[in-house]
């Protein structure tokens, strides 16, 4: 074992953990916020529980964190409208200042004390496969880890949590598709710290599967599986991504040959400016095009999944009519981007048409008639086949895209019905101008990382 | 029936049919060369015989045409090398300004009366199946013909003639690769006239097979099989292209929906003048790029299918390299030329190359050490692999085309040692300037017929 790594990882682990006083800072917070959702359960007479869950009930938050998740469990007898109408009311009685989010169902998010704190409201099932709405399950993963998590495996949970920021895989949102905390956490805890998770996923050949309870029913197509050990029929990893795994085992393997401190920070490089970006197209010569247009007022779990299908189902269709596309991404903030640089930006006049077989009578007549005094370049004979030159009908791939044909494909819905009100295409070195929204973005897109 | 039809033939059959006078001259001349030659084999004590062999020796001849075939058969007793040179010393005793050429052995060629006599030797084999060389087939195709075809049919054969001369597809040459004589007659005889013959074609659904004396042994993967009545294991119609028998469809359905005498008259487009190219090639949208150099020295049935490699050769390469071919064609006379037109002649700086899977260690370290430092964009990671997008070897058509790549192809034997001592590559306007050589054959590729 490399000395350097155990004094990068010393250096890590000395940031990342909480000091004693920022712990009891937090628990005081926590204690406040369990006491108010306590006092409001019992004003509403209802027989239901508040507890601590999340990083921080588990001790493998980051120091800096300052997330506070506290659910509140009601009994199952509630209907689900009540659990919604007393879970909010609660929250705003918990959180005076909070104001309401919505997943599966809505709850109240606020401050306490400096804390950013989620409120929710959830059903006191029997067990995870019992679960009601997908927010039933943490009180379980929260107990499962609480009872197996011990101080020297949660100081390495935060060690892999750094980690997994800084290389910038760590969060399952869809805009993220990286590492969950929980599975994280059970990956410190399935391979006995963060030095031998690493250790051994340089060396993964996915699919990966781990199964921590041996009880694991399904099978899945993702590339890593973790069967949760509060439910024989979920796989922990399901929302990461295939080049995030592959990014892990990348880094790992990094971290393993040359260790250092950086791998743990996460980078955002420097901002370009519109010349700038200008010239880096202009060196690698292609020809960038963008469709902007307003964001879609969505929540990111809603929009970054629409945008990356209508960066998809563009990007197919440029490619069909011959701009070949080299590479494509999609930025959002006021406004969107739909960026793609073109190895071919412009076609000639005409294309080629190929036609049915001559001695397939009926329709190689049709075909002729069809083409014969149209003023297209044949109908010739070529090999068994009547072939014309006809013309083109998009020169230019700002024409296809300024055209209707956009919405021949498929686009996330929100996006398409923003696209149909209206949206603006960029060409060369028009797209520049985006660095002043996407400078940040653009020299990322520029100059790519693993 | 159409009337339409009759007219147009009747009035073909008169242009076609030599006259009285035009056929007596042409006995003569032929009956002159038999004499000589016969005198020739007996002064050397020759066993052997003289026929008058080919459309000339079958009736089958077009008004206007001056080819006599004479071929001197030897008892096959004779050695190939005896055979040869007496050949040759017999063919220069018939023909005293002749010269010499070589198919499968040498022959004498030269004019009488101002008819071209080709004199040719052969074995007087037992049959056609006993052959020791292919000339030796020609008598018995003759007499086989000789013996069924009546003077009506002989008057089809030359209208049939007539017709594939006028849309191009007449003579089984390796530039042709078109209907032979003896294919076109075979035809005619299978189908009882030229009209029938038309009627059937236009329905053809290829693989097309015929076997006039039923007994035919071997199977062909050829889209028109005629098996020779004089040897059960040859296809008379294996030089015909793919294109030339679709070609031959179309016209015949032309011909029976719109009868008239043109289809029956080659047309040689008016040459275009540089400018006049230079403006197609604009219209089209289109970048030209030609590599010209010095025909070999070669006869054209050695030079057409070396051409043709090698543009399908160069032709790939351009594809490869992301310069997308939309036409080809080859031309020669004192220069030869490869044509390609493009649709694309320019590529970005960068290219995408695509490397390992991440996780397959061995060797996407090896692919990631070998471009870490190398100044490409990335190595980053697309789905499971790492890409990167590195600097594109041939940022232009010309470039490629200029450099030894085109080495690295199947070529023609002769075309590649030319290529190798000294080419031009044309680009753009520079291609006009071809139109001084080959101003018909452009005019023909720019506006291309069935």
């Amino acid at each position: 074992m490399s000395e350097e790594l155990s004094g990068v990882l010393r250096a890590v682990r000395r940031r990342v953990e909480p000091t004693d006083a920022e712990r009891e800072r937090l628990e005081q917070a926590a204690h406040e916020v369990i006491g108010r959702a306590e006092a409001a359960l019992e004003e509403r007479g209802i027989d239901g529980d508040v507890m601590l869950v999340g990083s921080t009930a588990r001790n493998t938050w980051i120091a800096g964190d300052r997330d506070v998740d506290v659910f509140v469990r009601f009994p199952t007898a509630v209907d689900r409208e009540k659990l919604e109408a007393v879970g909010l009311d609660i929250g705003h009685a918990v959180l005076p200042d909070g104001h309401e989010e919505y997943a599966e169902h809505p709850y109240v998010v606020g401050e306490v004390d400096g804390y950013d704190v989620d409120l929710v409201p959830c059903y006191d099932v029997e067990d995870a496969t019992a679960i009601q709405s997908a927010v039933d399950r943490t009180p379980f993963h929260t107990e499962y880890l609480q009872a197996r998590l011990d101080d020297d495996l949660a100081d390495d949970v935060r060690l892999t949590k750094a980690f997994l920021k800084g290389i910038g895989v760590y969060g399952s949102d869809l805009r993220t598709q990286g590492f969950s905390g929980y599975l994280t956490e059970l990956l410190v805890l399935e391979h006995g710290g963060f030095r031998s998770l690493v250790e051994a996923a340089a060396e993964w050949h996915p699919p990966v599967r781990f199964d921590p309870e041996t009880h694991g029913t399904a099978t899945f197509d993702d590339d890593l599986v973790v069967i949760d050990p509060t439910d024989p029929e979920r796989n922990v990893a399901a929302a990461l991504s295939t080049a995030n795994l592959a990014r892990f085992q990348h880094y790992a393997r990094e971290l393993l040959a040359e260790p250092r401190e950086s791998l743990f920070e996460p980078v955002d490089p420097d901002p370009l400016d519109p010349e700038a970006v200008r010239a880096a197209f202009d060196e690698r010569g292609t020809t960038p095009v963008a469709v902007t247009f307003e964001t879609p007022d969505l929540v990111e779990d809603d929009l970054y999944p629409q945008l990356e299908k209508s960066l998809d189902g563009i990007r197919g269709l440029l490619d069909r009519h011959g701009f070949d596309v080299l590479r494509a991404a999609a930025f959002a903030g006021e406004h969107a981007v739909l960026l793609f640089e073109l190895e071919v930006a412009e076609r000639p006049a005409v294309e080629r048409h190929v036609g049915p077989p001559v001695h397939v009578r009926e329709h190689a007549d049709g075909f002729y008639e069809k083409y014969a005094d149209s003023g297209v370049y044949g109908p010739f004979v070529s090999e068994e086949r009547y072939v014309v030159e006809r013309e083109r009908e998009y020169h230019t791939a700002t024409e296809l895209l300024e055209s209707d044909a956009i919405f021949d494909v498929a686009l996330g819905t929100d996006v398409e019905s923003t696209l149909e009100t209206t949206h603006t295409v960029l060409v060369g070195a028009a797209v520049g101008t985006l660095a002043e929204s996407f400078g940040r973005e653009l020299a990322g897109y520029l100059d790519p990382k693993p």
